[in-house]
């Protein structure tokens, strides 16, 4: 990989602005999160749920990678693992300190995902720390009704109705930009959302995984949140039609190579 | 990207100058906050407000581009989004502080900008910090009327009549100049004000948002501050006058590229 | 050893992610764990094993491989022993506090493991310490059954059903992916365990080590942890069919070299 | 620029020599003064004065170059305005304190400007921190009559009759330095003092500044300080014979370059 | 000497890996060790031993090379004195400790040696701090028998049955290997072992010391400590008897050149 | 200026010796204070003086060069001005610390003098400070008569019976030297003294300053120390015959230049 | 000055070993110490004495080379001053210490000796102090009859027989060796040691120092130390004799040149 010379030095602490104004141990830490298996959340009429592929070999135990949070909060990230787990912990403390001192039975879903990300973000104010490489989806329910947050390695929060993260995530992107281009969030069911995680995750990971691969967490407004694999009995034929749609896809889009531009588009966003 | 010799190392910190007395991380700082979508302030006759442009996409819900400080306060920043939440919640904070000190019902505008900047102050003091990658404009109404101001990377709080930040800026400040050299404040009314905002965005966004992707916060004096997009009822039209005034200013000068001069402009801004 | 040019300097702290989004202060440590004596844990039916290859002169006084953390957990680790010896400390005082705090009998297995891992974690997050140089397997056995926990120098902790750590690992862990693949958890018993876990060090080592040389941690449900060596009189008849089946392996796969390829594999398992 | 070769890396840090005995971090602060708009302090007769030439465009409301430290005291300042603000803050605070302390109606103007000069002072001790980029002139009225101090970012404070800082200081000073090298400070009335500055203010600005443009701070023996423009009733006739000054001395010197031998004659002020 | 390019900037501090996952600072300060006065421990059947050589010239008054730590406890070491006197004292206040919170006339052993080498191994985890260039040799007996520890630069306790530092110490190691292939513990009587130990330090110092620099310590089971030198009576005829041991593998080992491979094998005793 | 290549590096911090032994940091900072305005001081038979050229302009108020530290203490000093008032505030404190303290009317001038340097000395001792850029002549006189103190930037504290620091300062050192060599303490009046010193401030300063531009301090054995300029009436004449001495010895001594050998003698006054 | 590329980098700061196990920064300080005048230390039958070469000029008053501890205990140093004044007042406070906890009227002097090397071993064990640049000499009488130590930059003490450091010490030890290499401490008397220090001086001094030039401590078992000149009327004589054993021992040795191989035997003390 040739590194240009004008970078040299700028993209040694998260405390250092490059001369265009990018501080690159942030994009670095999100390039950890591009290489993570994807994990996508999507916000429904009633709800909202997150889904991952999970490492599976015959030697690990079922590897997790949907967290619960809450009764009302799950979680999923991707990027360097023992980041992300210091992270859901956090988020559990929170989510306990909400109930106990609000004494609400549903915490704030954004308080919680704020909460995460001002650590997330305090790792990019000093020397000496690093931005963690880890992005994380929280969703949940509260008085307000489903919500759909993501944290970035750069601190910050943005609510979502749908998205993926981790390796050849632009993919799995398109696919769910051409389905909530035409469709309100009204519109999209429960099932209609699994089919969509399940068809996203498929695209990013080029094949679809097996069943027992799919972790997913969802919570219905009112209901206590449930974490499953895509094998469980309400899911199994939901997943089957998310595979049938990564086929659909896959027909259109024949070559649909990972795009390598990503740099100058993370810095699009960056400014707001 | 160039980077002269005599430059590097001198570019590693904020507690370093160059040999020509540039503290060159806050430059780098300011460059993130040209890349920012544009925000802009406008102070009239009766209030101030502050306007800017959100990001939109089918996968996001609507991205706040626009903060509520106090009851009569409002907030707009460009540039990193984590710094300027940061800053956000720090104002506040300090907004809530001086009703509880002062038991005053409209906390002083000035204190709260100049709390913040002096954060921003410190952020270019100690080894170890970053200045803050973000400019932030406060808009409000205390006790003397309405008041307007600019946060800078460097620390600085100045009172604004108008102005603009984010990509492009020259642009839609010279247009707001062409306005301003003209008229005195009082003269210029709610209705111009909005016009003249929705103008100067569309200038240096290049062209006209769409009234969803405006968002604005004004303060009228003694009336609470209201957010809202450019497409409610009372402002519907006066964002269709705005986009008027951007296609006459765009047809006078056909030919308007982003100069890239800044940095000289900068150093020039930077004495005092 | 070369050293490509692009990764100059990306390497000199745990705080700092190269150009790919890789700490490699972390894959170092990692090399470090995988010049160990060979270590491997499994889990089967009723219980969890650790067992490894002690190093064993005549001027050393037998060198302990496993250690003993609470009354039903047992631990093993490969790499820098003074930071493992510091790891098993911790698990230890972690254990008396949970018996204290939680009056129970059996500390929670995953507690203890997650508690060294976050010391771990720890140690990749701030500048001016060093990820520790050791990979820890903990086997133990708590109200909920037996487990298995693997600790990375990353700060990871990982639930294992078998694996193999130290000097050329993949070699032993091919092995064990051939058993577990064909096998349940319910369908391996102790014996089984043993042997498989003596053939892994085996082929690891390269040829069989003394009976003595290996050292076993078991723990069975509602028994306490065993620690021994292979001459024991219940394991030396498993030993020896363990040593067949090195033996069988060995003729099966004549020409079996040490992967040189590691760093990209490790690359590949870091993101989740 | 041309940077020296043994100049390298001796200014990285206000707690380095160089070989030759300077502190080049404190020089290049001293160059972000040099960069700043003119101000200039004079002593008279019976007060103090200080005056400063503002920025002022169609955008910005009305930008102070004079503040207010206590009733009897005034300064101004030259460099970076973040910075300056701040110790303009730490004198009001340092006065507040004084009046308290000593119950004295008019605080000790040495002491407050010496309090100020130590923190900059504090400024050149530690790594980690920056000289502060900016000079402050602090003219005021105590017990024992007018006073007139300078502070540089080196953290000295002198007693001036007359100077001048900023942008082109030479040019000014010089002029200054042909006033009073023939008279003494009791044959100075504040009518003269006045336009004193208002030419000096002219010549390191290369052009006269419009009235709106100078503001004034000023402090008669026993009268509360005054802060206007140049346009104020009392001092309209008095800005104009400043112009005419300028005038007289533009005609004698028709040629008068920016002199670009500064750093030596820096070096030659550093010992005392 | 060469220093391959590979490993500039991975040895400046004990907080980096080099790309081969070795800590160079704790090999450098293995060097250190390697470059001492021979010290040597022996485990007997009744007691443990350490013996060394000491520095006597003229001028200094008789050098000590065996330290008391407690009554039933001694030690030497090899490295850097300074570091090596903290330790002792270090481990003196861990003696004392022990014995007054145990309220035991005989502190473990393997405790103060453990202490010792805890703080060792701290010195290799911060930045800011250097391994201890020393290791150290404990012999003690305790309510559990004769015991013999060694320490580490790198932290680590084990426990010998024999061994030997410093100064070309692999040559007298290879004697004692000779030695104790043959023998079990409680075959070698204090007698023996005052001899390996003679003849060791005599191999590895090139030729035979004489009497009174030879520094010996040893612990007998339920007999206080005794410090004393080769020419004490009860050890001048033992002391002849190692020399002999000394010609006799002179003669078989004509030449027997210092080993230039160390490095190499210190890596292969780090991993565990 | 050039850098010998074996210097490059050793002289960033006072904590760093040079492969000769030497802190450059210090002989730096010695470079600054051979860069002020001359000062010297005399011990006579019955006092103790200091005197120091101090610089005039037309702009400057009367620049102090003399300071009182207590009623019978006085100091001058040559360097940075910044560091030096911090010294001189130092001991003031110190001498109103042993008034309080000891309850006497003479505090001990010696432990105001090493007070000073053991800060000065502190400020050699850590990484993160620089050695203070100033040497300090403290005059004074206490309960066992009259005493003269110089404080170098290393922290040293040297009793003195006459010397001089400052631009030039060998030239002044040479002449002191011819005077002294001849002449016993007792034998050296105040008249003496202050022609001496006059003469030798002239002789550094390569042409005699006016009466005006030189500041003498003295204290009389019994009498409160006098602060006057050499226009006063008792030292006029002195000052005159000091002028002439001055001619005297630039008579005997046409060409007399600025030895640049420093460096090699600074070296030399090092050890002790 | 060649510096081999190999040492590049190694020795900038105490916490760091070069590839050869050296700790550079404490090998230049021990440069810093052998730039010093000569100091020396000698135990005789009854008593210890310290001795030392003072600088002396005409504008100096008498320069200290030696220095009272405590009644019984005296000390001189050679080195930097500052460091060695810095030592001294350690030293007597720890004196003081020991004289109220213990309530002993001698303090022990292995303590004061002790404590002061666990003071300059401190200097080497942490980043940002720099080495001590000083050894120093301490002589005293306790319970337990005369003592002599020296304290290294390392942080050692060692107890001498007799010593010589400072500039050129190697010719002055050569000569106390051939003195003591014939001698025991009992058959060498107070009068004897004077001359020996004498000579020893004068040899390292090149030439004989005047009688007033040689500071002399010395303590003789139960009297207070006595700190004089060689000019004082017991020592006179004593001074002739050692100048003559200077003449004697100088015609023996022609030629004795300055040994340029100090590295190499530094190096060899370093381990025991």
């Amino acid at each position: 990989m040739f590194v240009p010379p004008e970078r040299a030095g700028y993209d040694r602490t998260p405390v250092m602005y490059d001369p265009r104004g990018r501080i690159l141990q942030i994009l670095y830490a999100r390039r950890a999160v591009s290489q993570g298996t994807p994990s996508c959340g999507i916000l429904f009429k009633d709800g909202a749920l997150v889904a991952g592929k999970r490492k599976m070999t015959a030697l690990l135990m079922p590897n997790r990678k949907v967290f619960q949070i809450d009764e009302y909060i799950v979680a999923t990230f991707a990027g360097y693992s023992s980041d992300g787990i210091f992270l859901v912990e956090l988020a559990r403390d929170q989510a306990a300190t909400l109930r106990f001192v609000y004494g609400s039975e549903k915490p704030d879903v954004y308080l919680i995902a704020r909460y995460v990300s001002s650590i997330m973000h305090q790792a990019t104010l000093y020397a000496g720390l690093r931005p963690l490489g880890v992005s994380i989806i929280i969703a949940g329910s509260d008085l307000s009704g489903p919500k759909l947050y993501f944290n970035d390695p750069g601190g910050s929060t943005v609510a979502w109705r749908a998205g993926i993260i981790g390796r050849n995530a632009p993919a799995g992107e398109e696919f769910l930009m051409s389905i909530f281009k035409e469709k309100k969030q009204n519109s999209i069911s429960f099932e209609d959302a699994i089919k969509y995680a399940i068809a996203a995750i498929s695209i990013s990971s080029g094949s679809p995984p097996s069943p027992e691969e799919i972790e997913v967490g969802y919570v219905m407004v009112d209901k206590p949140a449930v974490i499953t694999t895509a094998d469980a009995s309400n899911i199994k034929t939901l997943y089957e039609e998310g595979i049938n749609l990564f086929n659909e896809w896959k027909a259109k889009y024949k070559k649909h190579g990972e795009s390598e531009e990503e740099e100058e588009s993370e810095e699009e966003e960056e400014g707001e």
